[in-house]
Protein backbone atom coordinates (compact mmCIF):
# COMPACT_ATOMS: atom_id res chain seq x y z
CA UNK A 1 0.00 0.00 0.00
CA UNK A 2 1.56 3.20 -1.15
CA UNK A 3 1.55 6.44 1.46
CA UNK A 4 -1.41 8.01 -0.07
CA UNK A 5 -3.28 4.64 -0.25
CA UNK A 6 -2.95 4.38 3.57
CA UNK A 7 -3.88 8.45 4.09
CA UNK A 8 -6.88 7.47 1.50
CA UNK A 9 -8.13 4.46 3.99
CA UNK A 10 -7.38 6.32 6.94
CA UNK A 11 -10.06 8.84 5.89
CA UNK A 12 -12.41 5.88 4.92
CA UNK A 13 -12.04 3.95 8.30
CA UNK A 14 -12.92 7.44 9.96
CA UNK A 15 -16.33 7.73 8.16
CA UNK A 16 -16.97 4.29 8.36
CA UNK A 17 -16.13 4.30 12.11
CA UNK A 18 -19.23 7.04 12.68
CA UNK A 19 -21.38 5.18 10.49
CA UNK A 20 -21.48 8.68 7.84
CA UNK A 21 -21.25 7.14 4.30
CA UNK A 22 -25.18 7.17 3.87
CA UNK A 23 -24.27 10.76 4.01
CA UNK A 24 -21.68 10.40 1.30
CA UNK A 25 -23.72 8.81 -1.51
CA UNK A 26 -23.89 11.97 -3.53
CA UNK A 27 -20.56 13.08 -4.77
CA UNK A 28 -21.44 16.21 -5.39
CA UNK A 29 -21.93 16.72 -1.91
CA UNK A 30 -18.44 16.34 -1.36
CA UNK A 31 -17.59 18.50 -4.41
CA UNK A 32 -19.98 21.28 -2.34
CA UNK A 33 -17.65 20.30 0.96
CA UNK A 34 -14.93 20.73 -1.28
CA UNK A 35 -15.56 24.40 -2.58
CA UNK A 36 -16.68 25.09 1.44
CA UNK A 37 -13.28 24.70 2.31
CA UNK A 38 -11.18 26.29 -0.56
CA UNK A 39 -13.33 28.81 0.02
CA UNK A 40 -12.61 28.96 3.88
CA UNK A 41 -8.58 28.80 2.92
CA UNK A 42 -9.55 31.55 0.33
CA UNK A 43 -11.23 33.67 3.96
CA UNK A 44 -7.19 33.55 5.06
CA UNK A 45 -6.34 35.73 2.14
CA UNK A 46 -9.18 38.00 1.68
CA UNK A 47 -7.97 41.77 0.95
CA UNK A 48 -4.34 41.23 1.60
CA UNK A 49 -1.40 42.85 -0.24
CA UNK A 50 0.89 40.39 -1.99
CA UNK A 51 3.46 40.69 0.67
CA UNK A 52 0.85 39.30 3.65
CA UNK A 53 0.22 37.08 1.35
CA UNK A 54 3.48 35.91 1.18
CA UNK A 55 3.42 35.92 4.90
CA UNK A 56 0.49 34.24 5.30
CA UNK A 57 1.32 30.79 5.88
CA UNK A 58 3.67 32.46 8.49
CA UNK A 59 1.74 34.56 10.41
CA UNK A 60 -1.40 32.53 10.18
CA UNK A 61 0.36 29.35 10.53
CA UNK A 62 -1.78 26.98 12.05
CA UNK A 63 -4.86 28.44 9.83
CA UNK A 64 -3.49 27.97 6.82
CA UNK A 65 -2.31 24.33 7.27
CA UNK A 66 -5.92 23.00 9.02
CA UNK A 67 -7.61 24.56 5.76
CA UNK A 68 -4.97 22.38 3.79
CA UNK A 69 -5.60 19.62 5.55
CA UNK A 70 -9.14 19.26 5.27
CA UNK A 71 -8.90 20.03 1.56
CA UNK A 72 -7.02 16.52 1.51
CA UNK A 73 -9.20 14.86 3.20
CA UNK A 74 -12.29 15.66 1.21
CA UNK A 75 -10.19 14.79 -1.95
CA UNK A 76 -9.26 11.48 -0.32
CA UNK A 77 -12.95 10.94 0.56
CA UNK A 78 -14.05 11.74 -3.14
CA UNK A 79 -11.51 8.85 -4.24
CA UNK A 80 -12.61 6.89 -2.07
CA UNK A 81 -16.11 7.31 -2.94
CA UNK A 82 -15.46 7.20 -6.62
CA UNK A 83 -12.90 4.22 -6.99
CA UNK A 84 -10.50 6.75 -8.37
CA UNK A 85 -6.34 6.31 -7.50
CA UNK A 86 -5.09 9.79 -6.31
CA UNK A 87 -1.56 8.74 -7.76
CA UNK A 88 -2.47 7.50 -10.31
CA UNK A 89 -4.63 10.40 -11.33
CA UNK A 90 -2.05 12.51 -10.65
CA UNK A 91 0.94 10.85 -12.49
CA UNK A 92 -1.93 10.84 -16.06
CA UNK A 93 -2.45 14.25 -15.48
CA UNK A 94 1.62 15.01 -14.96
CA UNK A 95 2.19 13.21 -17.95
CA UNK A 96 -0.15 15.37 -19.80
CA UNK A 97 0.76 18.35 -18.50
CA UNK A 98 4.59 17.99 -19.30
CA UNK A 99 3.42 17.05 -22.81
CA UNK A 100 1.39 20.37 -22.91
CA UNK A 101 4.37 22.47 -21.73
CA UNK A 102 7.38 21.87 -23.07
CA UNK A 103 10.49 23.39 -20.87
CA UNK A 104 12.17 24.39 -24.58
CA UNK A 105 8.83 26.28 -25.84
CA UNK A 106 7.90 27.31 -22.21
CA UNK A 107 10.68 28.08 -20.51
CA UNK A 108 10.20 31.66 -18.73
CA UNK A 109 6.79 31.78 -20.83
CA UNK A 110 3.42 32.26 -18.82
CA UNK A 111 0.92 31.53 -21.21
CA UNK A 112 -1.56 29.01 -21.84
CA UNK A 113 -0.73 25.92 -23.63
CA UNK A 114 -2.95 26.51 -26.56
CA UNK A 115 -2.21 30.27 -26.87
CA UNK A 116 1.49 30.15 -28.40
CA UNK B 1 11.20 11.56 1.95
CA UNK B 2 8.19 10.34 1.94
CA UNK B 3 5.81 9.48 -1.00
CA UNK B 4 4.28 13.24 -0.70
CA UNK B 5 7.45 14.99 -0.46
CA UNK B 6 8.39 13.11 -3.62
CA UNK B 7 5.28 14.41 -5.33
CA UNK B 8 5.67 17.67 -4.00
CA UNK B 9 9.35 17.89 -5.16
CA UNK B 10 8.11 16.50 -8.92
CA UNK B 11 6.13 19.19 -8.84
CA UNK B 12 8.86 22.29 -7.70
CA UNK B 13 11.04 20.31 -10.43
CA UNK B 14 8.90 20.74 -13.20
CA UNK B 15 7.97 24.70 -12.04
CA UNK B 16 12.04 25.26 -11.69
CA UNK B 17 12.61 23.34 -15.46
CA UNK B 18 10.17 25.93 -16.85
CA UNK B 19 11.32 29.46 -14.70
CA UNK B 20 7.93 29.74 -13.99
CA UNK B 21 8.78 30.33 -10.20
CA UNK B 22 8.56 34.17 -10.99
CA UNK B 23 4.71 34.06 -11.98
CA UNK B 24 4.14 31.92 -8.25
CA UNK B 25 5.16 34.74 -5.83
CA UNK B 26 1.94 35.55 -4.54
CA UNK B 27 0.16 32.71 -3.45
CA UNK B 28 -3.42 33.92 -3.92
CA UNK B 29 -2.38 33.34 -8.10
CA UNK B 30 -2.56 29.83 -6.70
CA UNK B 31 -5.41 30.09 -5.08
CA UNK B 32 -6.94 31.75 -7.73
CA UNK B 33 -5.71 28.66 -10.08
CA UNK B 34 -7.39 26.27 -7.32
CA UNK B 35 -10.54 27.65 -7.29
CA UNK B 36 -10.25 27.24 -11.28
CA UNK B 37 -9.68 24.00 -10.93
CA UNK B 38 -12.48 22.69 -8.44
CA UNK B 39 -14.76 24.80 -10.74
CA UNK B 40 -13.96 22.61 -13.56
CA UNK B 41 -14.43 19.64 -11.62
CA UNK B 42 -17.83 20.87 -10.77
CA UNK B 43 -18.76 21.81 -14.45
CA UNK B 44 -18.18 18.24 -14.86
CA UNK B 45 -21.10 17.33 -12.18
CA UNK B 46 -23.29 20.11 -13.42
CA UNK B 47 -26.93 19.22 -13.41
CA UNK B 48 -26.54 15.66 -12.48
CA UNK B 49 -29.10 13.46 -10.94
CA UNK B 50 -27.81 11.56 -7.94
CA UNK B 51 -27.70 8.99 -9.54
CA UNK B 52 -25.89 10.39 -12.80
CA UNK B 53 -23.32 11.89 -10.10
CA UNK B 54 -22.43 8.12 -8.65
CA UNK B 55 -21.54 7.07 -12.47
CA UNK B 56 -19.71 10.59 -13.23
CA UNK B 57 -16.10 8.87 -12.17
CA UNK B 58 -17.01 5.89 -14.55
CA UNK B 59 -19.20 7.73 -17.32
CA UNK B 60 -16.46 10.64 -17.81
CA UNK B 61 -13.29 8.58 -15.94
CA UNK B 62 -10.63 10.12 -17.63
CA UNK B 63 -11.79 14.20 -17.32
CA UNK B 64 -12.44 13.47 -13.43
CA UNK B 65 -8.94 12.55 -12.76
CA UNK B 66 -7.60 14.56 -14.61
CA UNK B 67 -9.33 17.38 -12.46
CA UNK B 68 -8.19 15.59 -9.10
CA UNK B 69 -4.94 15.34 -10.08
CA UNK B 70 -5.02 19.25 -11.24
CA UNK B 71 -6.56 19.47 -8.06
CA UNK B 72 -3.16 17.87 -6.13
CA UNK B 73 -0.87 19.32 -8.05
CA UNK B 74 -1.85 22.83 -6.81
CA UNK B 75 -2.36 22.09 -3.42
CA UNK B 76 1.29 20.60 -4.08
CA UNK B 77 2.40 23.83 -5.16
CA UNK B 78 0.81 25.86 -2.70
CA UNK B 79 2.80 23.77 0.01
CA UNK B 80 5.82 24.45 -1.62
CA UNK B 81 5.57 27.93 -1.88
CA UNK B 82 4.57 28.27 1.38
CA UNK B 83 7.09 25.89 3.75
CA UNK B 84 3.59 23.39 4.51
CA UNK B 85 4.45 19.66 4.78
CA UNK B 86 1.37 18.70 3.68
CA UNK B 87 1.44 15.29 5.11
CA UNK B 88 1.57 16.90 8.59
CA UNK B 89 -1.04 19.89 8.12
CA UNK B 90 -3.37 16.87 6.83
CA UNK B 91 -2.71 14.71 10.40
CA UNK B 92 -3.05 17.62 12.50
CA UNK B 93 -6.48 18.44 11.29
CA UNK B 94 -7.30 15.02 11.58
CA UNK B 95 -6.20 14.75 14.97
CA UNK B 96 -8.94 17.60 15.84
CA UNK B 97 -11.27 16.17 13.38
CA UNK B 98 -11.50 13.01 15.59
CA UNK B 99 -11.32 15.13 18.71
CA UNK B 100 -14.36 17.22 17.58
CA UNK B 101 -16.51 14.48 16.22
CA UNK B 102 -15.69 11.34 18.86
CA UNK B 103 -17.05 8.31 17.55
CA UNK B 104 -19.88 7.57 20.77
CA UNK B 105 -21.42 10.96 19.93
CA UNK B 106 -21.57 11.02 16.23
CA UNK B 107 -22.02 7.85 15.27
CA UNK B 108 -24.70 7.89 12.30
CA UNK B 109 -25.35 11.88 13.25
CA UNK B 110 -24.46 14.48 10.32
CA UNK B 111 -24.15 17.10 12.01
CA UNK B 112 -21.66 20.25 12.85
CA UNK B 113 -19.74 19.05 15.90
CA UNK B 114 -20.63 22.57 17.71
CA UNK B 115 -24.69 22.12 17.11
CA UNK B 116 -25.40 19.40 19.32
CA UNK C 1 -29.74 55.25 -12.92
CA UNK C 2 -31.39 51.84 -13.31
CA UNK C 3 -31.64 49.98 -9.94
CA UNK C 4 -28.41 47.92 -10.59
CA UNK C 5 -26.69 50.83 -11.15
CA UNK C 6 -28.20 52.77 -7.92
CA UNK C 7 -27.16 48.92 -6.21
CA UNK C 8 -23.49 49.63 -7.70
CA UNK C 9 -23.55 52.90 -6.35
CA UNK C 10 -24.31 52.09 -2.66
CA UNK C 11 -21.62 49.33 -2.71
CA UNK C 12 -19.29 52.03 -4.29
CA UNK C 13 -20.15 54.58 -1.28
CA UNK C 14 -19.73 52.38 1.37
CA UNK C 15 -16.38 51.40 0.16
CA UNK C 16 -15.40 54.70 -0.27
CA UNK C 17 -16.36 56.23 2.86
CA UNK C 18 -14.62 53.82 4.67
CA UNK C 19 -11.46 54.86 2.38
CA UNK C 20 -11.08 51.22 1.68
CA UNK C 21 -10.47 51.34 -1.98
CA UNK C 22 -6.96 51.24 -1.30
CA UNK C 23 -7.69 47.02 -0.16
CA UNK C 24 -9.28 46.45 -3.41
CA UNK C 25 -7.45 47.59 -6.36
CA UNK C 26 -5.98 44.03 -7.46
CA UNK C 27 -9.61 42.72 -8.63
CA UNK C 28 -8.20 38.92 -7.64
CA UNK C 29 -8.83 40.21 -4.18
CA UNK C 30 -12.22 40.90 -4.92
CA UNK C 31 -12.29 37.21 -6.78
CA UNK C 32 -10.55 35.84 -3.42
CA UNK C 33 -13.40 37.25 -1.32
CA UNK C 34 -16.04 35.90 -4.20
CA UNK C 35 -15.05 32.47 -3.61
CA UNK C 36 -14.80 32.82 0.02
CA UNK C 37 -18.76 33.99 0.37
CA UNK C 38 -19.83 31.23 -2.68
CA UNK C 39 -17.88 28.72 -0.19
CA UNK C 40 -19.89 30.54 2.68
CA UNK C 41 -23.10 29.40 1.06
CA UNK C 42 -21.94 25.71 -0.01
CA UNK C 43 -21.20 25.20 3.89
CA UNK C 44 -24.95 26.08 4.68
CA UNK C 45 -25.73 22.94 2.22
CA UNK C 46 -22.80 20.67 3.36
CA UNK C 47 -23.80 16.78 3.42
CA UNK C 48 -27.74 18.11 3.06
CA UNK C 49 -29.87 15.68 1.20
CA UNK C 50 -31.78 16.62 -1.69
CA UNK C 51 -34.78 16.97 0.35
CA UNK C 52 -32.91 18.84 3.30
CA UNK C 53 -31.50 21.11 0.49
CA UNK C 54 -35.11 22.31 -1.06
CA UNK C 55 -36.13 23.59 2.76
CA UNK C 56 -32.35 25.01 2.90
CA UNK C 57 -33.88 28.61 2.47
CA UNK C 58 -36.50 28.02 4.51
CA UNK C 59 -35.04 26.18 8.01
CA UNK C 60 -31.66 28.56 7.46
CA UNK C 61 -33.56 31.60 5.58
CA UNK C 62 -31.41 34.92 7.09
CA UNK C 63 -28.01 32.94 6.50
CA UNK C 64 -28.94 31.95 2.92
CA UNK C 65 -29.98 35.58 2.60
CA UNK C 66 -26.98 36.67 3.36
CA UNK C 67 -24.82 35.19 1.58
CA UNK C 68 -26.68 35.81 -1.20
CA UNK C 69 -26.41 39.27 -0.23
CA UNK C 70 -23.03 38.93 0.17
CA UNK C 71 -22.10 37.51 -2.93
CA UNK C 72 -24.54 39.98 -5.07
CA UNK C 73 -22.40 42.86 -3.07
CA UNK C 74 -18.84 41.56 -4.50
CA UNK C 75 -20.02 41.14 -8.41
CA UNK C 76 -21.21 44.81 -7.88
CA UNK C 77 -18.21 45.47 -6.60
CA UNK C 78 -16.09 43.94 -8.73
CA UNK C 79 -18.05 45.75 -11.40
CA UNK C 80 -17.54 48.88 -9.95
CA UNK C 81 -13.44 48.19 -9.75
CA UNK C 82 -13.33 46.50 -13.52
CA UNK C 83 -15.75 49.22 -15.47
CA UNK C 84 -18.42 46.88 -16.16
CA UNK C 85 -22.10 47.35 -16.74
CA UNK C 86 -23.43 44.63 -14.91
CA UNK C 87 -26.96 44.54 -16.49
CA UNK C 88 -24.81 44.88 -20.01
CA UNK C 89 -23.20 41.85 -18.98
CA UNK C 90 -26.06 39.82 -18.30
CA UNK C 91 -27.92 40.75 -21.44
CA UNK C 92 -25.26 40.65 -23.95
CA UNK C 93 -24.62 36.74 -22.26
CA UNK C 94 -28.34 35.98 -22.20
CA UNK C 95 -28.18 36.90 -25.75
CA UNK C 96 -25.86 34.14 -26.47
CA UNK C 97 -26.88 31.50 -24.85
CA UNK C 98 -30.62 31.56 -26.01
CA UNK C 99 -28.50 31.23 -29.48
CA UNK C 100 -26.74 28.70 -28.11
CA UNK C 101 -29.55 26.77 -26.87
CA UNK C 102 -32.51 27.24 -29.08
CA UNK C 103 -35.89 25.88 -27.54
CA UNK C 104 -36.91 23.61 -30.44
CA UNK C 105 -33.69 21.68 -30.17
CA UNK C 106 -32.96 21.58 -26.72
CA UNK C 107 -36.69 21.58 -24.69
CA UNK C 108 -36.88 18.95 -21.66
CA UNK C 109 -33.21 18.11 -22.50
CA UNK C 110 -30.03 18.52 -19.94
CA UNK C 111 -27.25 18.83 -22.43
CA UNK C 112 -24.33 21.14 -23.26
CA UNK C 113 -24.61 23.46 -26.28
CA UNK C 114 -22.02 21.82 -28.30
CA UNK C 115 -22.80 18.00 -27.09
CA UNK C 116 -25.87 17.64 -29.11
CA UNK D 1 -42.00 44.77 -10.45
CA UNK D 2 -38.70 45.95 -10.22
CA UNK D 3 -35.76 45.77 -12.16
CA UNK D 4 -33.70 42.87 -10.07
CA UNK D 5 -37.00 40.97 -10.12
CA UNK D 6 -38.00 41.41 -14.16
CA UNK D 7 -34.36 40.28 -14.54
CA UNK D 8 -35.40 37.16 -12.42
CA UNK D 9 -38.35 36.42 -14.33
CA UNK D 10 -36.06 36.61 -17.46
CA UNK D 11 -34.14 33.49 -16.02
CA UNK D 12 -37.15 31.83 -15.00
CA UNK D 13 -39.02 32.01 -18.53
CA UNK D 14 -36.16 31.19 -19.85
CA UNK D 15 -35.57 27.96 -18.25
CA UNK D 16 -39.93 27.14 -18.15
CA UNK D 17 -39.40 27.54 -22.13
CA UNK D 18 -36.80 25.17 -21.96
CA UNK D 19 -39.00 22.54 -19.61
CA UNK D 20 -35.54 22.75 -17.84
CA UNK D 21 -37.39 22.83 -14.29
CA UNK D 22 -36.72 19.14 -13.69
CA UNK D 23 -33.01 19.66 -13.73
CA UNK D 24 -33.27 21.86 -11.14
CA UNK D 25 -34.81 20.81 -8.36
CA UNK D 26 -31.86 20.45 -6.55
CA UNK D 27 -30.47 24.07 -5.16
CA UNK D 28 -26.82 22.07 -4.84
CA UNK D 29 -26.98 21.61 -8.77
CA UNK D 30 -27.41 25.24 -8.89
CA UNK D 31 -24.69 25.76 -6.21
CA UNK D 32 -22.48 23.61 -8.12
CA UNK D 33 -22.63 25.48 -11.61
CA UNK D 34 -21.99 28.64 -9.51
CA UNK D 35 -18.92 27.08 -8.59
CA UNK D 36 -18.17 26.03 -11.68
CA UNK D 37 -18.88 29.81 -13.29
CA UNK D 38 -17.00 31.61 -10.59
CA UNK D 39 -14.03 29.00 -12.08
CA UNK D 40 -13.99 30.21 -14.98
CA UNK D 41 -14.03 33.94 -13.69
CA UNK D 42 -10.86 32.92 -11.56
CA UNK D 43 -9.33 30.96 -14.76
CA UNK D 44 -9.54 34.38 -16.86
CA UNK D 45 -7.09 36.01 -13.71
CA UNK D 46 -4.58 32.92 -13.58
CA UNK D 47 -1.36 33.75 -12.95
CA UNK D 48 -1.91 36.76 -13.44
CA UNK D 49 0.39 39.94 -11.81
CA UNK D 50 -1.51 43.13 -9.85
CA UNK D 51 -1.17 44.73 -13.18
CA UNK D 52 -2.00 42.69 -15.53
CA UNK D 53 -5.51 41.60 -13.35
CA UNK D 54 -6.54 45.42 -13.24
CA UNK D 55 -6.41 45.22 -17.05
CA UNK D 56 -7.69 42.64 -17.37
CA UNK D 57 -11.52 43.54 -18.15
CA UNK D 58 -9.88 45.46 -20.60
CA UNK D 59 -7.43 42.81 -22.30
CA UNK D 60 -10.62 40.43 -21.75
CA UNK D 61 -13.15 42.25 -21.12
CA UNK D 62 -16.20 40.09 -23.59
CA UNK D 63 -14.81 37.32 -21.27
CA UNK D 64 -14.82 38.88 -18.36
CA UNK D 65 -18.57 40.09 -18.91
CA UNK D 66 -19.94 37.22 -20.01
CA UNK D 67 -18.67 35.29 -17.12
CA UNK D 68 -20.20 37.92 -14.73
CA UNK D 69 -23.23 37.54 -16.61
CA UNK D 70 -23.52 33.51 -15.99
CA UNK D 71 -23.17 34.42 -12.57
CA UNK D 72 -25.54 36.77 -12.13
CA UNK D 73 -27.61 34.30 -14.26
CA UNK D 74 -27.34 31.50 -11.49
CA UNK D 75 -27.41 33.93 -8.54
CA UNK D 76 -31.51 34.60 -10.20
CA UNK D 77 -31.90 31.13 -10.67
CA UNK D 78 -31.24 30.28 -7.20
CA UNK D 79 -33.51 33.05 -5.98
CA UNK D 80 -35.81 32.31 -8.20
CA UNK D 81 -35.88 28.43 -7.15
CA UNK D 82 -35.63 29.03 -3.67
CA UNK D 83 -38.09 31.81 -3.35
CA UNK D 84 -35.27 34.62 -2.39
CA UNK D 85 -35.75 38.26 -3.40
CA UNK D 86 -32.40 39.20 -4.43
CA UNK D 87 -32.83 43.11 -3.46
CA UNK D 88 -34.61 42.48 0.04
CA UNK D 89 -31.42 39.57 0.61
CA UNK D 90 -28.94 42.02 -0.33
CA UNK D 91 -30.50 45.36 1.69
CA UNK D 92 -30.65 42.90 5.15
CA UNK D 93 -26.93 42.20 4.05
CA UNK D 94 -26.01 45.39 4.00
CA UNK D 95 -27.48 46.80 6.60
CA UNK D 96 -26.07 44.50 8.84
CA UNK D 97 -22.44 45.50 7.10
CA UNK D 98 -22.70 49.11 7.81
CA UNK D 99 -23.48 48.15 11.47
CA UNK D 100 -20.38 45.44 11.75
CA UNK D 101 -18.14 48.40 10.36
CA UNK D 102 -18.76 51.78 11.61
CA UNK D 103 -17.02 54.36 9.61
CA UNK D 104 -15.46 55.78 12.24
CA UNK D 105 -14.10 52.65 13.80
CA UNK D 106 -12.81 50.78 10.27
CA UNK D 107 -11.58 54.38 7.78
CA UNK D 108 -8.67 53.08 6.12
CA UNK D 109 -8.59 50.12 8.71
CA UNK D 110 -8.72 46.77 6.64
CA UNK D 111 -9.73 44.21 9.42
CA UNK D 112 -12.34 42.05 10.43
CA UNK D 113 -15.19 42.95 12.11
CA UNK D 114 -14.54 40.96 14.85
CA UNK D 115 -10.24 41.37 14.85
CA UNK D 116 -10.54 45.46 16.55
Amino acid sequence: MTELQKLQKQVADFIKERDWTQFHEDPKNTLIALGAEVGELMEIYRFTTVEEARQRAKTRQTDVEDEIGDILYLILMFCEQNGIDLERAFQQKAKKRAEKYPIEKFKGINAKYNAL
